[in-house]
């Protein structure tokens, strides 16, 4: 028989109030910077199920869209966990719930982890989620261990990650009086909506943090792709979070009766969208690296199977590390367009819809987290993030890090979306070490 | 100064009681077979400017849905006008207006001609009213002659013509009781919706016309295309109104994040959607003749720009006069989709939506067209009928003949649809010379 931290754990949460009588035959090995202390690899499996009961959707996914009465009664949840793990509560002026935990100098720079529990709309159970529950179980095994870092550690909740990293823009100052003001999807100005979840948007705009006042920020997510499933890894370790932009692109053709209108005198904008849609698909293919683009919205008018398309709106989206990468993927594309739109003399015009620039993860702090899978015994492999998290923001106010964990068959935004137990103990482990790391530099 | 039979009828209409002190210089040559009379151009033209006025937006186009308030009172019009072209009126049991004129012989078959006056949602002034009020204007001009046929004449305004030939497919007895009982696109079921406008559902069954029963049908409908437009012609002789098959076409790929699935590793519905619209196109175009192909509806799934397309649903159309060709169209097309879906790894399948056989126009009725248009000094070419019309079900039951006048720009189910008078008239004197030549034949 064999006790391990996890017995430990499991067995004085159960209210065991002596294991004297339990024979150990691998003592732990103590460390004061903690290299020892692993998670309750358990107790972060079983708090990721308990959260999944709120929003819980037929299907067993969840609905949990920022602001809903499921995504406040999930963030009470989560304070209380917070508390458990013996952290200072505060809800910040964005709607973030920020748990603190105080450390042994009053001049060093706060280290944060978190991640989000806010989910799309019919959304899965890991997304965010993990590495909030993550985040909490690493404070809750640190408080466990009574073991006391350096640094003041933040474990932070962002509010609103689903619909625009509200949250964590607002926690860098990159919320403007206006868009508090405007309507959220769910109807009611943001500044409203944050106001329900506690926060005070009239306290924000003195509230941001600057450049330079955080430690480091590290975050735990799932992949939400397939290369670490498919190929058979625990870690990625993330060298940065691509850059997006997306642009919209109008096709102006001339709607038609299908059926009185011969062939040859055709103005067919749907034409000219297949030809792009393909030649997306050609261009960023056409160059080595890890650059994407994708077609994902296209809409016909009239969209009548007996009309002639007479206008296509679309959105190109193209995402890279290297923001001049995605411009010159574009130019090849907008050029492609406009030989498409005087084939079938339909002319067409775009916009940007969107553009954010990449953010890279922190070098120091990519060595880290990689040491650390390293450590545990852990396979691993760096990484684009091909989906925009919170980090991104962050990496305006400090150095940032991110660990990604396989997503099953890369399932995303979906009730089937799914990462095992023992990869969420391996995120969170690797999350503690590089914590606890980060806390010695 | 010259007095023609417009100024004629249109001095009579104003209240002239004689004629006498105009001096005539061309008197008019009177033929017993009726080929010296000529429509009333002033007064048709008229009476389409009033039946705009029902339905009318504010855009100047029309919203005269079957059914609706503004097509019930355009139908009250319709009999008014009938009434005064001296026709005995009466709804059939499926809702087509039939104003009848008595003919000389009491065994003939009849010759019926008309159009509709129903419109699209949002359309035009032109689609079924110019060949309703010129079927009308052709009785009136009768009328005012005095001129007794050989055969009867049925002038009829088909009901619900636009939303799927209702009343022509009821007058052949093709409308089962299902269908009858099955809600429309305005709610109700289709019984109630014939009963509203004064149709009797439950004589239906019993009152189709049986084949042989007519003599002729002919049709002046506006081309809705722009071949006579473009070339400059006068009047287009119907060869025939193309056969339709509509398939429905679905392509499954796998819905992935846009960000964080390679490229190597996307199943996109999107590309062999792409594939198979540009396929459709290519392989109608390759074959001479005039059949057309359309992929006019296409739907993504979810839609969003950052997510890969996981499944596409798109309509093809194929129309074409021989049924075969549209056969040997789809199975290069259906050839071309199965490649796509092996290419892209995104299983694709497909249903006939909707098919309609291709309806020959009689080749008598052609040449009489023909021989009408030319004896009236217009110039015509033959050429298929590219939208379906009510004729196309009449060919069931006697040989069927349409007359097509220019559409300006080829425009159709728009507000912008336009038919100059000059051809409203022309078309209306083709129409009566047909009928008078048909009624000696």
């Amino acid at each position: 028989m064999t006790v391990n931290r996890r017995d430990f754990v499991h067995a004085a949460a159960a209210g065991a109030l002596s294991l004297v009588a339990r024979p150990v035959r691998r003592p732990v090995q103590q460390d004061p910077r903690g290299s020892h202390l692993r998670v309750n690899g358990r107790r972060v499996n079983q708090h990721l199920a308990d959260l999944s009961e709120f929003g819980r959707t037929p299907d067993g996914g969840v609905n949990r869209v920022a602001f809903s009465d499921a995504d406040r009664t999930a963030r009470e949840f989560a304070m209380d966990l917070m508390r458990e793990a013996q952290l200072d509560v505060h809800i910040d002026p964005v709607g973030n719930i920020i748990g603190r935990r105080g450390g042994a100098s009053h001049e060093a720079l706060p280290i944060l982890f978190g991640s989000h529990i806010d989910s799309v709309p019919n959304g899965g159970n890991y997304d965010g989620d993990v590495g909030s529950m993550a985040a909490i179980e690493v404070a809750h095994t640190l408080a466990d261990a009574g073991h006391r870092t350096r640094r003041p550690l933040e474990v932070v909740i962002w509010c609103d990650e689903e619909s625009g990293l509200t949250g964590s823009r607002g926690f860098v100052g990159d919320i403007s009086q206006e868009e508090l003001a405007a309507p959220t999807r769910g109807g009611a100005p943001l500044a409203e909506q944050i106001r329900r979840i506690g926060g005070d948007p009239d306290r924000m705009a003195a509230y941001r943090r600057e450049s330079g006042s955080v430690g480091a920020y590290v975050e735990l997510h799932v992949e939400q792709g397939s290369v670490l499933d498919d190929e058979g890894l625990d870690i990625g370790v993330v060298e940065g979070i691509v850059g997006i932009n997306q642009y919209d692109v109008t096709i102006e053709g001339f709607a038609n009766h299908a059926g009185t209108t011969p062939m040859d005198r055709r103005r067919n904008a749907m034409l000219t969208a297949a030809g792009l849609v393909l030649a997306v698909d050609r261009i960023v293919k056409s160059l080595p690296g890890r650059q994407v683009g994708t077609v994902g919205r296209l809409l016909v008018e009239p969209g009548a199977p007996n009309v002639v398309p007479g206008r296509v709106r679309l959105t190109v989206e193209l995402r890279d590390l290297d923001a001049s990468t995605i411009e010159s993927l574009w130019r090849s594309i907008a050029k492609e367009l406009e030989s498409l739109a005087a084939r079938y003399d339909t002319p067409a015009s775009y916009h940007v819809r969107h553009r954010i620039e990449p953010a890279l993860c922190a070098a120091e702090v990519q060595a880290v987290i990689a040491h650390a899978a390293t450590t545990l015994g852990l396979s691993a492999q760096r990484m684009p993030s091909g989906a925009g998290h919170d980090a991104q923001y962050l990496a305006r106010v400090g150095p940032v890090g991110m660990i990604f964990v396989p997503s099953v068959g890369g399932i995303s935004h979906s009730p089937e979306e799914y990462t095992r137990p023992e990869h969420v103990e391996n995120g969170a482990n690797v999350l503690l070490q590089t914590v606890l790391r980060l806390d010695q530099m």
